[in-house]
């Protein structure tokens, strides 16, 4: 048999899981900075936690689990007269938002709020499988959770903009806010749409402006209701200060569009006022190392977001990148589901399957980064007498916490040379009856060619 | 609604994620520096990767996937009329052996033999969950692929020995090999049995000896074969001296048995000739600081076995756990099910879940290792300039790496400090009106309760 993996999932080898995890370890090491500490869930969930939270098109890329036991003959018992609920009742989590928010439910009473959480593991979605997009991929969340400040909001902001100039990739961060966005749809009174709508703005980036506007037109808006929305997504285009000046007329006549317009214009003043610069133009006026910027356009698609909402894109020549690399919001209520209401949250999650490929789009996944093996010395096996005085030097060697190898078997010359090269270790050591007698040890330099006959202690402080 | 999680799965709460942590990078670093790479594959598996593997219990143990769409009427239509592969075709994977081994045929033409690779990923099986068995748990692999080298073996046992003594758990790291059991099964001209007889003898553990050889009995053994049996288990609880020398005779006749036999005695004296030491009574004739011993009841319960075999029980004091910690093997032939035939492997597998359990009944998960914050210093949140001055101060101690908070929302000193002290920080920061006249810091050390007021240079350098 030939064998396969499922459609949509990977294999991530040396090379890959040490770029990978320099991605992770740059994530965490900023979340651990700014006082966020980790924690695990489960990879399987109840169905009754996952199921409704992601919209309809959520339930239908959830991965269940076939439930143990003799199902298939219960099935023919029944002659087919089955549920979905009689033969599945767990699934993989769909994203860790979720998982989160029934964690903190399940362990309110062992932990201090404001609870500030970060969580790397993968998730599992059967979407139909494209470049980016995989049925399996990691998502790093970071979430405070019991704190309505928005200096919470800003916090991720900055998270935001120091893990991505760490990696090397220059980004926009658009921001907007849920209740900007009520208020909008409130001013022009199609509150009844208002979750349809957000779905169908939250397409804007894949099928145009125009597209958006036609889909809104067949939900019922009129030529005016449409014209005031055309007039939002235009005001994105333009600079922030212009921006904020418009805000307060597009939510006219609506309590929560006011506070949305409130809160985008708290986090932006207060962000500014953190750096105590001036505005830079250059920088849409935020002394951050990537564009931050207001973008009523924005939406996002998850049904829980409240306040405002984050989301990144790739903004580098190197790059034809066009998904979102990170996204993130505010909820009001989302433990309230799980039976513990008015507690908000605000969070942010990164993608790095997707920031990866950008990475390695980029040309960012250099040497050092990617290094196949951490082995720094090779001994090279001639068997017998040789061979037992190697492991007594790796021995040695490891004790200094060196990673260091003896070929395992008593082969050819050139194939240890070869497995040498392809591990890219830099110092290959070579044991025999010469350098038995002498008590040395010949090591050759790999990047150089240059071979010489030292001591152990001398080889110890070289490779040190 | 009140929230649950599957049954025999966990969450895993910040100071269990530090102790958890500290096993997992105990562990990596140990198969870094014995030369080890990373890799990860997918958590699905084809089941036809999967199915066979494992025995009929595995089988039946496999989470499986139901496949995607309307599959509920699918089952209708076809009035229940249905197979398992009509419903599911994948799995979630049950160990990391035979991922690996589809990961090596798949990827042979890149790999550079011999391969040593590690693999630190979740596995799930559908078991009755007890005390120390769980539906999900981390395995931690390394495996060398394409080489007979017993100093492979050799360096795994040196790896356990290693992991375990760093963590500070005494064990003993058992051998025995399934040639040397195949011979002895041939001694006796069972052979038709030798898989059966492999299953019963894994028992050993939990049902006795005496079980055991009742189970054996119930195959068709005679009582002269039984004996033999008997006198092989009796030969581990002497010491090992006696056992190699009395190994040939257990195999008389069996050419499988006699290469059984010279594997344990290579693997043992070449242990012993890699420390260049006399062997030391009271561990054994083996200068580990555990425990290794020879145990000819040891039969590890999977198909693919073929040489050496290791397990590693809990030998300490403090602990009353009897479940195997660690188990592995030498296979000869694993990737020659998915097409790649003579590619000899052995391996070993860390359960990091059992091995938290019994750090925490050895009382080995010190405040140290279990710190439930990296965070060093929390400023206390007055609000309005001072909120501002603090987050000036805040940016420069994160410029230095040291992890910092400012607490989100302007309340009640008590409960601000309350949250220092659940999150264990060991400075909290005071900026009130005072501080802001004279730029100065009151810094509270929370061990001793101590204040004083000092400048943020000299607060960066006490924290550093």
């Amino acid at each position: 048999m030939k064998p396969s993996i499922p459609k949509g999932t990977r294999d991530f080898s040396p090379s890959e899981m040490t770029g990978r995890n320099f991605i992770f370890n740059t994530i965490r090491k900023v979340y651990e900075k700014f006082g966020f500490q980790q924690i695990e869930t489960p990879s399987m969930e109840m169905l009754s936690t996952l199921e409704g939270k992601y919209g309809e098109e959520g339930d239908k890329l959830l991965f269940r689990i076939l439930n143990s036991g003799p199902v298939v003959e219960q099935i023919k018992e029944k002659n087919g007269d089955v549920k979905m609920s009689d033969i599945t009742e767990k699934g993989l989590r769909y994203d860790l938002t979720v998982p989160f928010a029934r964690y903190v439910v399940m362990h309110q009473n062992e932990i201090t709020f404001p609870f500030k959480r970060y969580q790397i593991q993968p998730v599992w979605r059967a979407d139909r499988p494209q470049k980016g997009r995989y049925r399996e991929f990691y998502q790093c969340d970071a979430d405070v959770i019991g704190t309505n400040s928005l200096l919470n909001e800003m916090e991720l902001i900055q998270i935001i903009d120091e893990v991505f100039s760490t990696l090397g990739i220059q980004v926009t961060i658009k921001v907007n806010n849920r209740k900007l966005l009520y208020g909008l749809v409130e001013s022009i009174e199609a509150t009844e749409h208002f979750q349809k709508i957000v779905i169908i703005i939250d397409k804007i980036d894949k099928i145009g402006e125009e597209k958006v506007l036609e889909e809104l037109a067949s939900l019922g808006l009129n030529e005016k209701q449409l014209e005031k929305m055309r007039s939002a997504f235009s005001a994105s285009n333009t600079t922030n200060d212009i921006n904020l000046g418009i805000l307060d007329d597009l939510v006219i006549g609506s309590e929560t569009g006011k506070k949305g317009v409130d809160e985008i214009k708290n986090v932006l003043r207060h962000f500014g006022a953190y750096y105590w610069v001036k505005p830079d133009s250059s920088h849409q006026y935020f002394n951050v190392k990537n564009l931050l910027q207001l973008d009523l356009s924005l939406a996002r698609g998850l049904n829980y977001y409240t306040g405002m909402i984050f989301e990144v894109k790739v903004n580098d020549e190197r790059s034809k990148f066009t998904s979102s690399v990170l996204g993130g919001g505010r909820y009001d209520d989302l433990t309230g589901i799980f039976g513990l209401p008015n507690v908000s949250g605000v969070g942010i999650s990164f993608g790095v399957d997707r920031i990866y490929d950008v990475m390695e789009e980029c040309g960012l996944l250099t040497d050092g980064i990617t290094a196949t093996s951490s082995t720094q010395i090779l001994f090279v096996n001639f068997g017998g007498e040789e061979e037992r005085v190697s492991l007594n030097y790796l021995q040695k060697i490891r004790a200094e916490g060196i990673a260091s190898e003896l070929y395992p078997d008593n082969t050819k010359m050139k194939k240890q040379m070869s497995y040498a090269d392809d591990k890219k270790i830099p110092y290959v050591a070579i044991i025999g009856s010469d350098e038995l007698e002498k008590n040395l040890i010949t090591v050759k330099f790999m990047k150089t060619g240059e071979q010489k006959s030292i001591t152990i202690e001398e080889l110890i402080s070289i490779i040190k």
